[in-house]
């Protein structure tokens, strides 16, 4: 499997562990993990804290440079929020687990000029889907359903 | 003025003086303040924390039918990402202080259903103005270029 894939799946079982949303996300740049991140939704009372948002404040302060030369891995498709962030900061590419249980904003994405990349990986379809059936309230609010 | 924009511009000017970025808002629901925020870039050294995602953070974790019936007031014209925290919440309308010195998504949220109004707001302009004035890289690295 794809190295950076495998350490955002890395958070997202993390965050299952400490009793949280299973998603899992890495920001690289020139083929280095400078933040990893989970949802924390339940850990932190966050409401804002995706894994996506999670692994852009893990990583720190950026100058603009460095993320015009990074890409996002994300265990989930990135809703509007963790898209926005990735318009915002100009981050060229998004690298997704998996878009079977839930599709973000991947076309807004692509017509902003990012490039996206769906993996389908069974192992992310398989920790999202096992959450879903068992936590349908957690996950709905996790998308503002 | 309108008092919620008046409480956001407040949250803006603590901003400042706590050195930071002068960016405030707040959440509204049913014509009470549910969540105060101000940008934190520099006073908490994040890159997630604009005034908006601040507010949203601190009013804490809400069922989708409060969202539903809330209105964000901001200081300045939101960014990709704040402007998608509103559309992942299902907000339905925003309140802008100003966009004379930074436009935003608004076009996107009008796109999605969302009510956007500007109030351009005067004392929202002059504190903006005379920030990005002052501190054009901090500025600059907010909005990611």
């Amino acid at each position: 499997m794809d190295t950076f894939m495998k350490a955002a799946i890395e958070e997202a079982k993390q965050g299952l562990q400490e009793g949280g949303i299973p998603i899992g996300s890495v920001l690289v740049y020139r083929d280095r993990i400078i933040g990893t991140g989970h949802n924390r939704r339940v850990q932190a009372g966050s409401v804002v804290l995706h894994g996506e948002i999670d692994a852009l404040e893990n990583a720190g302060r950026q100058p603009a440079a460095v993320y015009r030369e990074c890409i996002l891995y994300t265990t989930l498709s990135p809703c509007s929020m963790c898209a926005g962030a990735v318009l915002l900061y100009g981050i060229p590419k998004v690298v997704i687990g998996e878009n079977k249980t839930f599709v973000g904003e991947e076309e807004l994405l692509r017509a902003r000029g990012v490039k996206v990349e769906v993996l389908d990986e069974p192992l992310c379809i398989d920790l999202m889907s096992r959450f879903i059936k068992a936590s349908p309230e957690l996950w709905n609010e996790d998308i503002g359903v």
